[in-house]
């Protein structure tokens, strides 16, 4: 088959590339000096245009013609498959374009940082929206079959569109609403345990408490790094190096440990992938939906649990030796607090997921033509005074909390609650498969669970699509079913809801 | 100018692989978990690889041949002059080789640092033959005019053989040796101040007290970092962001405040090019030998002088305030300590060339056919002895100490002489321009050296040869003599020599 070797050789250096792209990415957020910026946005674009010369080639194109008519294994098929996807979409963008927009969006990571800091909305206005009438170029470059905003969709979670999304969330929030009302009417008179203001939690011990919690759930510290930024994030790289951040909050462990959680799953994943077929498709991570499945999941369905605060509660009196003497039920309250609160990354499960679908409205309207930049602060604060009943009272708090618009990310956010729905479905099929997980979190010995998740997410990679990915695993499409269920199941014991 | 404008474009190309590498590289030594060593070989030689590929395309041949009849303006003609050289001898070597080269590099420098460790020549042994062969292999490639191993010279500072090496180093030993004689002599019955055994200086505070220096010294920490490494080096990498490593010894805060002002001399090189060129070779550094000429002009004679501890004495009590109260002159005694010690990074001035001397004729035996890998240690240990009359005790304190054989630099050590005779040499014109150093580091505004340095040295990049280089900044072409006149001068005057 020489034909799928010389293909196969493109797409690795394509590859390349883009874990070159990830390296300097993980490398600006955590350690660059700042007036290296600038020569790094020039790295990036040239990279970006580099990798697009190569995607774009005519012999990839003819190579997949006939590649096409072959008869292939399933892994070299997934490779066709993916690569067909990926090409036909980028012949459609000319190398110009890609180098603007790799450009455009390290000019914008900046303006948005002093802006985010300053609470300035004006001061990033002028580079997003260059960013947006970009985005929108794409859109036209790349072709509207339905609305504009199903293009962008799209990218971030193959085959999703506007149609599968309004009912899904529709449903959401229908069941969601009415248990953020109860569980605040429950809250009304409870006495609800929380941090005291006073104490703080220095942060070498909180990163010795929270390394042994990475490790313990599988993360391999001689194949990976922990590092801090100001954004936690989650950066595969490449085989043997897998890298994740954390922040630090001197009076809130909490805000550490979960990113670390978080951000765990996520590299579990990556350490997980079938590293025979490193730097192609087959071996990468399938979708960000599925992607996000694998943080949530050890975040909330493991780590906000007395389960795990039982196995965790020595190390945490071990790390935080002048903490009050808090059981594993009053940590694990604390950990799930409900409250309605104006940051995405800090709201707990019930309420995320509306944080979620307001930025999906937001989006929408924005590219589906219904509002213009100038108008998104207001749009963003009235949508939320509807569905929070609180006013949101400055523009750090609202609409320039998220670092995705400066990254040009349009359409990925709804694969957040995609994550949350496939970790909830995941979990209800890992119980029938182990017992009770509860059980084996409280044991301390996580591995079975990670061993689970190996063979039906991990190692798969990009074999077959995210959808049948879970239906594989679980035995079930996709459903927001055994979300709900999880839930109103767990906030009706805590908040011993009717 | 349409033929010149291709060309800048894939000099450029070629340049940002480069830089890639470089990045890679300071990455592997600062950060890299150790199971990601085997997929970062891959990667630095699949950068090779495709850097060899550019760099050898048959239009790049074209292009020089075209541009060589053009007239082109200094600049311009730097870029061809520099090009054509690195063109004619990577055409000499098939791709196949470059990529080998580098994976048997990576492999190598990962045997070395366990082999240095456990002090085991035997386990490092296989890897450096390996490498050795190759470099042998590399040399019939490139073509041998005179000696093989004038091949590797010319590699590391373009025109020099061992017909200007032989009678160089022969010039220096015949006045380094009496020299040190005199000093050991002379220490046998004063009575030298030492740092006390029981005495420990905090990393941080160590860290401070260097950053304070560096910063005195021009470096730019918002276009740069300083981070721990095993093996202090600096990287260029790109405009705005060059970085430079140090490592501490809690026993010693002098060798972290060298290793410091070391690099800091390389970084403010690289900070110091001219960006408008970047990525080509105008604006690159011109060689190896001077970047060493800047690092160890400030390391040594401007950092191991009592004007410069008059300023830094200040700024040691308070990063060491348990530190005995030393004065600026006891603490330069220390600095400047001659001692007959095994390790080349830690020699003071005058033993320091005689190291390099000791692995030139090592190399020299080694490619000219003298000597086999098996025979190196006692090779090394006899020259050791006969030189420094001590008997080197372990392989770690000899041929194991040095970072170089194992990334297959060899050639390499005889460009760290030529950088203490520039040095010297650029301090006497410095002198003649300025006035006198002393009274201008004791003044605490070392600005005005940086600024004498920028525009003769650092702002040039590779506009002509090392050599004219020197000559331009000094008025005279590049001799031993000031340095000579240096050491004697110096030495004299610390130990009253006769």
């Amino acid at each position: 088959m020489e034909a799928y070797e010389e293909f196969l050789q493109r797409v690795q250096d394509i590859h390349r590339l883009s874990a070159l792209q990830g390296h300097l990415g993980w490398d600006q957020e955590v350690l660059m000096p700042s007036k290296g910026s600038s020569s790094r946005g020039e790295m990036m674009a040239w990279l970006a245009g580099k990798r697009h010369e190569q995607l774009t080639d005519a012999r990839m194109g003819e190579l997949l013609t006939s590649l096409e008519k072959e008869s292939l294994d399933p892994d070299q098929a997934a490779n066709v498959r993916e690569m067909r996807r990926t090409y036909d979409q980028s012949v459609r963008l000319p190398k110009t374009f890609v180098e603007s927009f790799a450009q455009a969006r390290s000019e914008a990571l900046i303006a948005w940082q002093s802006a985010r800091e300053a609470s300035d909305f004006e001061a990033f206005k002028p580079a997003l929206t260059h960013l947006i009438a970009l985005t929108k170029e794409k859109i036209e470059l790349l072709g509207i079959t339905s609305t504009p905003y199903d293009v962008l969709l799209d990218e971030y979670e193959v085959g999703m569109t506007v149609d599968d999304y309004d009912p899904l969330f529709a449903g959401l929030r229908e069941r969601l609403v009415p248990l953020l009302q109860a569980i605040t009417q429950a809250q009304a008179t409870s006495n609800e345990p929380t941090l005291p203001d006073e104490m703080r939690f220095p942060v070498e011990a909180q990163k010795a408490f929270c390394e042994a919690v990475s490790e313990n759930m599988g993360f391999d510290f001689q194949a990976g790094r922990m590092d801090a930024s100001t954004h936690p994030f989650s950066a595969g790289l490449w085989p043997g190096d897998t890298r994740f951040t954390t922040r630090f909050d001197e009076k809130d462990p909490f805000s550490c440990l979960y990113a670390v959680m978080h951000e765990t799953g996520h590299a579990l994943y990556e350490q997980g992938l079938d590293h025979d077929h490193r730097f192609t498709p087959r071996g990468a991570a399938v979708s960000l939906g599925v992607h996000e499945s694998q943080s949530r999941f050890w975040e909330n369905q493991i780590g906000r649990t007395p389960a795990f605060w039982k196995v965790a509660l020595p190390w945490f009196q071990s790390a935080f030796p002048d903490a009050p003497d808090w059981d594993e039920h009053t940590l694990n309250r604390i950990a799930n607090r409900v409250e309605k609160g104006f940051i995405r990354v800090e709201a707990d499960e019930v309420t995320y997921n509306l944080h979620v679908m307001l930025r999906y409205e937001i989006e929408k309207q924005l590219f589906n033509g219904e509002l213009e930049v100038d108008d998104l602060p207001t749009a963003w604060n009235t949508m939320f005074k509807s569905w929070f009943d609180i006013e949101v009272p400055e523009d750090r708090l609202g609409c320039l909390q998220d670092i995705h618009w400066s990254m040009g990310a349009f359409g990925y956010f709804p694969t957040y609650t995609l994550g949350n729905l496939y970790a909830a479905q995941l979990l209800e099929a890992m119980a029938d498969d182990l017992g009770d997980v509860d059980d084996m979190v409280a044991s301390g010995n996580w591995q079975p669970m990670l061993e689970w998740l190996r063979p039906r997410i991990h190692q798969r990679g990009s074999q077959v699509s995210p959808a049948k990915l879970i239906e594989d695993a679980t035995g079930a499409p996709p459903s927001p079913e055994p979300f709900l269920r999880y839930v109103e199941r767990k906030y009706g014991a805590l908040y011993q809801l009717g």
